[in-house]
């Protein structure tokens, strides 16, 4: 029987997974549901030591002859400090100390509550990683649990800190067996032959494989995703991650319905985006996928070509559409004409725009999608490049970075296609927030303001258009103009027609 | 109508209660709920602002003129990184700056899910306090919310941080009013005559006053607090707490039925021990303690005076009992016998007996409780003191410290009483552990022992006693005897004796 | 015969001036320079414990018997963290431990050069104050050790760590005696009537006293420290400094030769601006300088008339100069006119100016001196006031915040000067920079823009002046007009000319 | 000409060296210095932009256009603060930003001396790497200085921050040339067959190539170099370190003088134990080890042969010599007898004497040096391990660390030779330090204290020996008694002796 307590269950569970068999124990009573349990695993040996400092020690010895993890587990306090001497000694000589420490819940701490002290940095630099583990009270804190332990079991040359707030009752022991907990797995940084070609191969094998890499390359899958509804048939059951944001919310919601995603990325870091990641593998995305696009041409596979399928349906249908005047006809209208460009788009409504009508790799600030910054960016690469560079941006973006225009180095290949409906308009398009009498003036920022200023004040050449009459034409303008000076181009559109006809060209795919 | 999102709620309730009353605000999704809440207050004006930078330094201006806080709240991501200018310019000037940002919840930091980067401690050393509210989903976390943001807007002399991580749905307007909530308030860092005499005005103008300090000085409590069972009359409503840990448990759930508690210490921190605080006053607690008692004098107060008389009766049961055999006979006898003296109990069975039979003040690490130093404390005590020095310790921290003895400097002076009976004694006082199979080995750290061995390594002069017949002999001995080398008697009990004996002096409360 | 390390004896010498009496001492080689020292002090005595996590204890049995300070000492490597658990009890119970770490120098932290670990935040949060000291090889690395030796001593309610980095050779004890160092005090925070009276008559009794209080009301001192030159009589004994940022170099250097300052601070922290200070006093300096100002009244001081009397004439002086046309011209005819007026001043030049021709306390970002956010500031400030607020800024800093007018709460009451030079005119005041080929372009950062474009976008009433003949009717208007609406005035000048009349005015204080 | 300011050139040496060819600068004073410099090199071309937010994201548009890393270098204060927005962006999307800050020297920061704020740590987790560099005034801080610059250029997969404080007189443009300064390359993780042969084929054509590993495979090398003294043949030009910890320090300043040194580890840190590393190669150091083992077998190398020589020659010296009863006798007496066993050496005289008797692979806590858990380490192998565990250990080592002994699992394979002389032996081995009166007492820790009692405390068989005449046996019967419970031999040695019979030994090699 183990302990009633979740995050202690999970913690056993991916100790005996990642396959920990010897576990040094310290006395305690708030640690004793840790201690319960690894005496219970038949795969786990205890070795009782009451100074944690020798303890520390004692494990420290075990690891280095076996060449393999050993747990030391301690209780609250200041019995984790005593730690601190093997730890920092295991650091410097890069041997596999699981650390593992009960706590208090953190509401606790500082409360003058007995035995308590801020423990989940206790250890300093003196771990390669620490985790606090939360007390899981709904799926999500689960799957974090869960993932927070794998985090530190994964990790290489060091001891890690694995901490454990456990709130009372602590002795109760009702839980018949461990739960059957996702294990994650970490491959590491060497893209050799050998990990390329096991990778490849988890992927050819696999019956509905699907490779996903982020921002700026997955257009149309919203649309894609929207249009195959409830299909069982085109869930994937594998999903090769290559990094990278990727912008659509559906399509992320969508994945998680997958059996298991392997990452690839060159940090090696764990990202578990669709919450089903079972292996990281340390290296870089773009030679694996690379390589299985390669072998997909003489090896083709029958549920990635469905989805080629798929969507080259969906791309049919959403060049057919005529949107009526609006920030889509003109972005539409602008992707047609612009061709193979160096093209940024801004956040918020351009970047969606982008992903339904771009048909080529794009630049976008996804890191931290601010806003800020989106019109600098795109200064800064028209001045290294020697074609023109595009900025498709929305009002609020742009006057928040006006600052970009005012910048002696500019020259003319920089064409700004500016989208202003007088507002940040991605909030139009968040169900439930028009109940707010608090949406228009404070959240969505409505103003009228138009860059006429601040284009002269640069000496930026102003265009601007404001109706279906002239929209194209301008847009034809701002692309073949000759000028040794940036060019602008404002058009001008309505908030909520532009609403409007974003669902209008949704409801085709529904 | 307000959000349905907890934390936002207390926080908004308590931004009132504090007295904010403009708040700039600038767009986006995440913090809309934030946002809209401020703008259904009646007493908070927000004033729109897109560009955070520039946000953050209106917000300056305008606190700087009306010389009370203003809030500025931004939506998630490196929103708040634009304030990071305005922030620090703030600290430098002292401006009370309340930020408030919005955040993912943690469990999505880092797993590229878009817009997510750690913001708990983003804007570093220029706020004077950064809290991250839990999004509530118990009591306790709950109460962790309202203390946080209580903490936070406390904080004097420069900017603070809020951040709010909230989850989806983030649009839902449902909730008819604010909750209630606690609010501390914080009274500065002077015991001048007019907060001396405003803090005891308080304390006698209550209907029932009770002044608790913490270690080393509330014997008898947890007696007196089972034998009151659940007497109504006894729970006081005003609990004036000067600091140091209070080591019954079941006294502290006791107080936490109080209606409130304000709180004296040396650094104004918010330790809220019993969950009720409402003020914490930063100033020297003894000070106050000696004028409430001065006060009484001339002034006696009816529910001290009730209190005075139970815990009266509690000495004179307790002082009647007759302990079989055991540690805590042991300790009675030692107690009886000692008179003024100094004395360091260690943690765990040693402090928990000094509770119940000690008549003066006594030593104990009980900052953090750990059992790895009370013998070196008490050795250090002794190396700068007059009169003898006593330790009575239990044999797992004398073990474990036992280098305390390995000190060229000790003398005469210092005097052990070692109650070993084989293991941790405070494990077999914990109702449900004696279920674990892991218990005596593994979580007590049961061990065949004797000091015999360490006093002789280090010239100590060594005595024991292991049964009723020499006890009390060998006892009078420790005290008595001339030595100019440190003197250790070890007594030698049984555990589960131990146990007997002490459950059934606690029956006499019940 | 001390140490040959300057930091040791700086550290030794200030122990023994700090009061302290008792050291417990571990043994090492690298730290074997302190243990000697304390040896050889007189007033110290060291107490050998070998084993470092008992020597905490000790010592905190020590500091707990005696109500003060105790040092711990020990050498570099691990022997610091085996201190953590007394230190931690230290800290919750707020007894005062000095734990003192020798280091390796921190170049071979990392370095695999055995017994390295990086020790400056070892102890984490459980010490309130955590030091490294520098080896000194010059004054200002020697002025720096003593402040943080003096920083670590002052600390109050816990433990302090200071650690001790010290190059070889380790062993070499030529020093005659300790040297003279400056002991810096702290006196709590209550400005209780004894401490009030305590800090005046400190001032009064002392022969020159000063009373200096940061931006925004030292007016003219620059011109009339200039004006002395190095008259001695002018020096003062005693400074009294309530805070606030002294914007004149020149006056810092020139408070650098009194004897000592006391600081008055609402936080109690150490600012050592004029090398000199010798007393911190926590506690609101506005109170003490009112108090002073007012005994002042019925106790006049001669050095204060002195000093009053030298402000006058310099007064004068600058009243009585005509300015040619330039930023200066500007500045002087709008402060001619503006009267008690609510004024912002940016950084860089303007206030510069405002220093020499304000006759009433502006407002001005001196907090870390940034350019970016002074224009919002003045706005923010704007929208709570009831009278006119003006902002009188340079281009650079007007641009680089110009988003501050991108904002709908903006009403008639805000008032911009701008004085565009078109560059960053501090520049220009550089002794040495022109020399520099990269100055215009890449440091001043030249530029040709006029604010007439973001007053157009954002509906700002714009006026210019670009000459002798307009600018004086111009202020009037900008001053006098009736506007619902912003109202900026931009004033165009010439760097250079700029540059010549500002030195043709500092050359009258010569 | 280029800046006065040594930090400023061996900066802009490596960003030139590292092939840096864009930078974006910002205007300021304190950055002047280094925007001159960046000027003035013909490689980099330098792009001016005044508001810091923009030029961050200017940067990171060129960067991602480039792919390659491109500088932004902005002045003190809040200008870094500005950048944190790009920074953030840069970090998520893994683009080589080159943080380039001015800062005001560290002794200034917090002293209200303008424009100060703590900055080395101001781009908190959003940069992979952030170092301040010293204002060099020495060799060490020169080195210092270019490694720190290193170690920022070589950092993967994100934006770097370096920190440059700068002291005045900042103008001043004397130097003429750059510096030629040590450049670092770093080697990703991929020991793949290119990379495992291009550092094998830079070893075997070296002229006289080296190969160190660290603890503990590197016996005799402190005699072989005093052995060898001036003899220049005998200097590596090539040095292939593989880490581990290298004990002796003679050996290590030998090897300052080689050219350079290759290190290859598991983590990819800079290591520059020898002062002179020019490449990291992150990877298993054991595989290059072995290959190069290996290819030295058909391809043998005349200046490995010569040292291989050399070493025979030592050894043979070495075991010829007889020294008298003492520590080193029973240490050499032992390591004759055990042959290969697994044996922990403590740290202090026991490794030092095995790293000149030992014939084996040895374990040692040589990660951090510490001498609280050598007991402890070989207690903890000897419960995992099959065969016999030694564990040779001085006095002040194993009464430290004594409660490993205090462990139930403890079995007879645990075989202690404990060297007790009273004292810490390793402090009568450093010149200089008997000149200090606090040696004995308070450095070396002087005791009189046998394990006799701690031995019978834990049921551990105890022998002793105290002379020439018994040692040999009592090391026999340690070697081969059958026992079930741990054995503890220990030999008592004169302090005084041991030294004079160690320096005799080194004697021979001089």
């Amino acid at each position: 029987m183990y302990s009633s307590k979740q995050n202690v269950n999970i913690l056993t569970a991916l100790l005996v997974a990642h396959g920990i068999r010897h576990a040094v124990v310290c006395p305690g009573s708030r640690n004793s549901p840790i201690v319960h349990n690894l005496n219970e695993c038949p795969d786990i040996e205890c070795y009782p030591v009451t100074d944690e400092r020798s303890a520390g020690f004692y494990a420290l010895g075990m690891a280095q002859k076996l060449r393999r993890p050993v747990v030391v587990c301690v209780t609250s306090g200041t019995a984790l400090l005593n730690l601190a001497p093997a730890v920092a000694e295991a650091y410097y000589q890069q041997v596999p100390l699981v650390v593992i420490s009960a706590d208090r819940p953190q509401e606790w701490i500082d409360q003058l509550d007995g035995q308590t002290l801020p423990q989940p940095d206790a250890l300093g630099r003196f771990v390669r990683k620490a985790v606090t583990l939360p007390e899981p009270h709904d799926d999500d804190s689960r799957w974090y649990c869960n993932r927070l332990v794998n985090e530190a079991l994964i990790t290489r040359h060091g001891p890690v800190h694995i901490n454990v707030p456990i709130t009372e009752p602590l002795f109760d022991y009702t839980v018949l067996e461990l739960p059957a907990e996702r294990k994650i797995e970490w491959l590491p940084a060497d893209i050799s032959a050998s990990t390329l070609s096991h990778v490849t191969r988890m992927f050819l094998q696999s019956k509905r494989p699907m490779l996903i890499s982020g921002q700026p390359m997955n257009p149309l899958m919203d649309e894609a995703v929207m249009l195959i509804g409830d299909d069982e048939q085109y869930v994937p059951d594998f999903v090769l991650y290559i990094g990278g944001s990727v912008v659509s919310k559906r399509l992320k919601r969508f994945l998680r319905k997958a059996k298991e995603t392997w990452v690839v990325n060159a940090t090696g870091e764990v990202t578990d985006t669709f919450m089903n990641l079972t292996h990281v593998v340390q290296g870089d995305g773009e030679v694996v996928a690379d390589h299985i696009h390669f072998m997909l041409i003489t090896e083709p596979h029958p549920f990635v070509q469905m989805w080629e399928d798929l969507l080259s349906r969906v791309r049919q249908m959403s060049e057919a559409y005529k949107p009526a005047y609006s920030e889509m006809a003109a972005v539409k209208y602008f992707e047609s004409r612009v061709g193979e460009a160096v093209v940024h788009y801004a956040n918020s409504t351009a970047i969606r725009l982008a992903n339904s009508f771009a048909k080529h790799p794009v630049f976008c600030n996804r890191g931290v999608n601010g806003i800020e910054g989106s019109l600098s960016t795109a200064a800064g690469c028209s001045v290294v490049a020697d074609t023109e560079v595009y900025c498709v941006i929305g009002d609020l973006s742009f006057f928040y970075d006006q600052n970009a225009l005012w910048n002696k180095n500019l020259r003319g290949n920089l064409r700004i296609l500016l989208l202003n409906n007088g507002r940040g308009g991605i909030f139009n398009m968040l169900p439930g927030l028009e109940q707010s009498p608090a949406r228009d003036a404070f959240v969505a920022a409505e103003h009228h303001t138009s860059a006429e200023g601040i284009c002269r004040q640069n000496d930026i050449v102003y265009l601007h258009a404001d109706g279906p009459q002239d929209f194209q034409q301008a847009i034809d303008t701002l692309l073949y103009i000759d000028s040794h000076r940036p060019v602008l181009l404002e058009v001008f559109t309505d908030a909520d027609n532009d609403e409007r006809v974003y669902k209008d060209y949704l409801s085709l795919f529904k």
